[in-house]
């Protein structure tokens, strides 16, 4: 039996109706122009799509500001962190615990072993430059999420440029998964998108999946300066890895000028709600920046919400965290009112009968 | 500069009009039903995958007669073809030449350098029993393309039970790729389908890229019946590799009864008046049973054929062919009537124009 150990299987429940609050999609939706275009190229969908993504190539690279040649384009995120590994073929990498556990997972299947960081409990799971010290000539490889899943802990800037300093100085290549960068309000502050060309051996990861909402269609790409790298993970998988729906859907995204900037805004303002509210339920949340929540709290909490239709990511096997570990996404407003008010009620009621 | 080595980019051509006979693509195009359920799942592709593919699984069980837990999905079959690799990690393979060139490239990427079986042009190419000696103990994989691309050529079932029994003998996995299979008017007389559990280390791929002309939206999935296996392959690569899209399409797509016989006999007709028009010509066809043929013509063929805005299949990279080499698809009666005046209208501006 296939162990799947993430957030979002709302499939398994058997009709019944869930709140997902264990996937970490952008609450106010796809872009309704990105809807649109899946319907309008629908007769384009016979044909194998563009290897190169041209048109997609073209779009990424004037919103993120980049050459298209330093742009790879993928089947979700989750397919390049494979691609990253298979094409780089590190033989000892470097990963923060806890973290994303695909990058382990895809490590593991090329045959390297993993080293971790521990990032410590009592500094609230950040990354700090000290982490730099653990790079040395035998990586070859660090994988860093910036702001953490699923701590949502951003690590700033100077912190991830004395590590990217120190990958280029150990000959390690630094992935920095900045798949949920754009939900800070901050982002320059976090991000090293505009130091490409400084830190060569950096591969930026980016997603439509989160910001976009668009998890179902699939699609993610990379930044990265040096074109060996862009090259190597290319070659590192199938010629048609972005379907044509992925390419229509994502530059139709990208054109909405509005869509980020609000999203910013609603997920910090719901953001703080939701920490709020559940402090005064006596429920430990960790600060974070991204659209997302640590929660530590007793452990039967993912079962008691699921009373309520409620879905809520069980940390228990992120390496690091235990069982008294929750993630939840910050959904819409209504959903997040429900979301507090399921846990008085519970909390109610278990007062009542203990 | 990376080169794609495949039909089917009709990106490149700046706006250009093409009509591309270098792509295997089904010309009665999607079932009407596959592109209706893309639009009336328009609101669940915010979410994330299933990622067991729990009811396209079903809905392909039930369309092969195999056991849901015999069948893995894919983002294409080529997606497939690289996690084959990745979880089963042969060190040595033996693959045919000619041949898709997928699996060498999916080779390689994982450090195994395949050994090759060159095919006869004076025995059309045909695969025989005879390959099953080349199959011995330190052989970890044998790939077997059935019809094989770029030929046509079909291999009957005995012939396939033979490699497939030797494949077990010396512990081999046999890779058989039947992914044009339901293009032929007598299936049952090549498929090893339903002898999935008498060759456990056979491993069945098959797409719905090009029996339901869904290239675009990539979707495929392999049968076999060895659990490890299965298990393996499904571990080498990300959890959601089949987007919702995908997904939808092909659950739709199965459901019309009448898709698949109405191509295999659209596909005979049509193969029957190409194959014969081109003789006439002076083209040598290669005998072949599936929606595309191979030619061997003079080396300038695809250059004049351009001219009359068709885009044929150059078969020089393929390894055992040279630049005499071409395929075409068979494509709608009106398409291949086209292509077939285009040839005439050339060969006597040539006469005159030598």
């Amino acid at each position: 039996m296939i162990e799947y150990g993430h957030g979002g299987d709302i499939y398994g429940s058997h009709g019944k109706k869930v709140i997902d609050f264990s996937a970490n999609i952008n609450p106010l939706g796809m872009p309704q122009r990105a809807k649109d275009a899946i319907l309008e190229n629908i007769e384009s969908y016979c044909a194998y799509p563009d290897p190169f993504c041209r048109e997609l190539k073209q779009a990424i690279g004037s919103f993120e500001k980049v050459e298209e040649r330093c742009i790879v384009c993928g089947n979700g995120a989750a397919d390049l962190i494979y691609r990253i590994v298979l094409g780089l073929k590190p033989q000892k990498a470097l990963l923060l615990a806890p973290t994303f556990s695909e990058y382990e997972a895809a490590l593991i299947s090329c045959g390297c072993e993993p080293e971790y960081f521990l990032l410590k409990e009592e500094n609230g799971f950040r990354v700090k430059a000290e982490i730099a010290d653990r790079i040395t000539s035998d990586i070859d490889m660090v994988f860093i999420c910036n702001p953490n899943n699923p701590t949502g802990a951003a690590a700033e800037r100077e912190v991830i440029e004395t590590i990217a300093r120190k990958c280029d100085d150990c000959g390690a290549v630094l992935v920095l998964d900045e798949c949920f960068m754009d939900f800070l309000a901050e982002t320059h502050e976090y991000s090293l998108k505009d130091a490409l060309h400084e830190y060569k051996r950096t591969v930026i990861l980016k997603a439509f999946t989160k910001i976009f909402a668009m998890a179902g269609i699939r699609l993610g790409y990379l930044l990265c300066a040096d074109e060996k790298i862009c090259a190597a993970v290319t070659m590192a998988g199938q010629p048609w890895s972005v379907s044509t729906v992925a390419s229509k859907c994502g530059i139709a995204a990208l054109s909405d000028p509005f869509h980020i900037r609000k999203t910013k805004e609603y997920i910090k303002t719901q953001r703080a709600y939701l920490t709020e509210e559940m402090k005064k339920c006596g429920i430990k949340c960790f600060d974070g920046k991204a659209n997302y929540i640590l929660l530590k709290t007793n452990r039967d909490f993912g079962k008691r919400m699921r009373k309520y239709g409620i879905l809520v990511r069980s940390c228990e096997n992120y390496r690091g965290l235990s069982e008294e570990f929750f993630r939840i996404a910050v959904k819409t407003k209504q959903e997040n009112e429900y979301f507090i008010e399921s846990i008085h009620k519970e909390y109610r009621l278990s007062w009542q009968n203990p």
